[in-house]
């Protein structure tokens, strides 16, 4: 254990706690010359945000880039959600993704009301997600939920009349990890903002299963948003047709090419980023992926090649790659509590508490 | 599920999300002509709040006036309970309830210590709720307490020095709930404040039994005190004798006509108002209620009738009636924030927070 | 149950909540004519709290004193902590000494980020501690985190880059408890500050085994660092060697003369002070002690001896010894919220924040 005494020479105030192993990033980057849009993010004021194909990429882009400038500048000295109080209902537990939102509204000075874990609510004792709902407009000015139930969404929102933000619904979405995933590509290549020559676009492999796994099915579908940045999208699934109609259907109008296997090793030499997942839903449980679905040190990946794991991870990705260049994972996680503020700012319409020299 | 794409023009922040289904009613008309009187307030200060017994019909009046200002002004940001911390300790899990206390707290500026639990506590180790006590004197201003066990408030009180709400104890008492039912009722129909003549008295239906569902004891109890208001109380409980030898004797000194059955439909027709309640306590746990004591589109009440619960529900009630015009439970649930809220501004003596032209 | 009319002649708002049954005991006898030294508590200064080894006895005695001024002036007033937030990660549960933290952290303007209980985690996902550690740098200021597992310190400190206190890792140890302990001691008997003669110097009783409790084993080894006002410390445990190699050492090396028993009342008649605790970790559970380690009013103790209890107790401590002048835990419980108040504002360097003519 680290014992020794204490010593002032190595005082963690003077570090950047999110200097972490793995590429660090510059959010500069991301809004050098190109401002942001408030014309744009005002489409989320007043609106629930509950499954990425409510956003197009225009939309995506002045999100990220919000976050950006909010990761940039000590913008939460203004208070932007003072007064605003949010709840997180999280009847699906989770720590990291709880606490990400939970640190977005607190840095923003917002208020939080938390519902750590579905066993101490009402719905124990029998309550309805509609009542549950109606509770709510009388508790906050917005929500945050989590549950197990794909249709727990479509049920809340029976009498929700405050915005509802989707932190994960059962197989269904999980719209603002894939803001974070997408902020985390940009900080990387900002360049994929816009439409690059064919011979430039990236090669996209996803190790999942978009029908069971939530985050895998919002990434995917935000994806395909950046069809003018990426040429193919390969996806490394146990199922044979792991698309289904619906999102075979969108995949096909992207103009995206699209590769499937069940063995990462068939294509990872050749993909620019990989996103993986370690967890697949089945029921109310959780089943963790093999051996084919797994990267470490002796993966054959592209120098340049970035990997993505919306974490908490198991044994699929090895912790020998955090501290490698590989590693955009943790500037991914780093990046969510970014996002989440500039949704929470955007969606309660609190642009007016940002300095105005930082904002048009 | 809702994935239109963002639009602008249904924003949320431009509705009041208060306004549900069912009745919605304007607070003022309780205040109107009728300042609130400080004073009798002020019989709240640094006291606790433990059962109805404590209350008479001035003071719950006052709250419910102190409520309604509340309700229409928007006094917390005056940060009426600046610096104070409350403890919500829920050793009996609820997340109605829990989050009614903590957003009362928040909207008015004070901080939230929670426990969302009992199995969290140091009670799974042992200890006992005196020592609990003994160590809420250093953390908080104000605790709320709600405890499977009656005697549980006895115990904490052993030695607390800080006030403690009392948010449920067992089969025993809820008195803040019963405020919040005085509230919407009051709010309903204001000249049942005063005293009204014989033949303009309302009948009152009460749907279960005292001994066992702690917040028909206590809206009862609370109900006796407007006798000048109530000409015939008819409960409907699967007991022979629901009220026992204390209630009867109370309620035989009120001069409130009172009727016993064990089927609604008996009296339904001639209700002014039905209150009703989902689940009986047994021991530890709840017994929900047989199709005698349910309501639903097809029960015969009076047109003008209304229908109050303090929710969580089951099927006793059915949300059908949510649209109605009998659906005065909504407003109920929303209006006990700021019975709450009224509540921690009169305990802790913060009216000097309260801008003066909205207080004498 | 306690349901008199309210009565504002009793207004708990005129007594100060911390004037419990047993000792109370004025701080300001801890700093009179001995200023804090601010150069001493600024090696805290970005720094992890994890083990009393880390402390000399003139830095114990500098964040007491600190605790002391914190505990006698309304410090709190010039937000020490505004815009910190701080997570209580307790995978192990606990009330009050996660209430204990958040309550320091709230009375200084801080924002707390709570983890009640382990199950409602990542970690139920297989989630390891590095990862949930290189998350939490992103979102808070400082972690308070209590594990069942000793060595959960050394497994989160692998990515943390934000100060850690250790709130009990397991059978390790827990040294904001001893800080607390020593805060009451010294308030009780402030000449222990300094060298004494050695026939003033105290008996020590210690009920308790270091090796699986982790209370006992860091009170121990702060009281080493007293070794010029104790003379004896006698050792009360099951065990027949409760030392152990490295603490036999330690305690030789002070030159302290140590006894050794299996029965309270072998030595209880010469002790000045008796620490005890209820608890022994065994794996994930816990063990009670039996008789032979027990007080009640029937102990023959010194008239003037001090019990020290870092609760939460069983039977091994009898409540009616409560309201007797050898109660010192009452005030040791509460001085806890003072020594972390204390802790953070060093650790999170917020000196400034103090009003100048209170500290040099």
């Amino acid at each position: 254990m680290v014992t020794d005494k204490f010593n002032p020479e190595e005082s963690t105030l003077d570090q950047d706690p999110l200097e972490s192993d793995g590429l660090n990033l510059d959010p500069q980057g991301l809004i050098e010359k190109d401002p942001i849009n408030l014309e744009v993010l005002k489409k989320l004021t007043g609106q629930s945000v509950l499954s990425v194909d409510q956003f197009d990429k225009e939309l995506v882009l002045e999100v990220c880039k919000f976050a950006a400038l909010l990761e940039s500048k000590e913008i939460a000295k203004s208070h932007p959600l003072d007064g605003k109080i949010i709840i997180t209902a999280f009847f699906e537990a989770s720590t990291r993704t709880r606490l990400s939102f939970e640190s977005a509204v607190l840095r923003l000075d917002g208020k939080i009301i938390s519902i750590p874990e579905g066993k101490s609510t009402g719905q124990a004792k029998g309550e309805s997600l509609p009542d549950i709902g109606e509770m709510f407009n009388a508790y906050a000015d917005c929500v945050v939920m989590r549950h197990t139930d794909t249709d727990a969404i479509d049920e809340i929102m029976h009498n929700l009349r405050v915005p509802l933000i989707n932190a994960g619904n059962g197989t269904g979405e999980h719209p603002t990890q894939s803001l974070a995933d997408w902020f985390a590509i940009l900080k990387w290549k900002p360049k994929l903002k816009g439409k690059l020559k064919p011979e430039n676009r990236i090669h996209l492999g996803i190790l999942g299963t978009p029908g069971s796994m939530r985050a895998v099915n919002s990434f995917l579908r935000m994806s395909l948003l950046f069809k003018d940045s990426i040429k193919k999208i390969s996806l490394i699934s146990e199922m044979a047709d792991p698309l289904g109609e619906e999102l075979t259907e969108k995949v096909e109008k992207s103009g995206i090419e699209v590769f499937i296997s069940n063995d990462v090793n068939d294509v990872v030499s050749d993909l620019d980023i990989i996103y993986m997942n370690s967890i697949a839903f089945l029921g109310d449980s959780y089943k963790s992926l093999d051996s084919r679905f797994k990267l470490d040190e002796n993966t054959k990946m592209k120098d340049d090649a970035v990997v993505l794991h919306p974490l908490a991870r198991l044994d699929e990705l090895d912790p020998m790659l955090d501290g490698t260049h590989h590693n955009l994972y943790f500037t991914q996680a780093h990046g969510a509590v970014f996002v989440r503020q500039a949704l929470f700012i955007s969606i309660l319409n609190r642009f007016h508490k940002i300095p105005k020299d930082e904002i048009q």
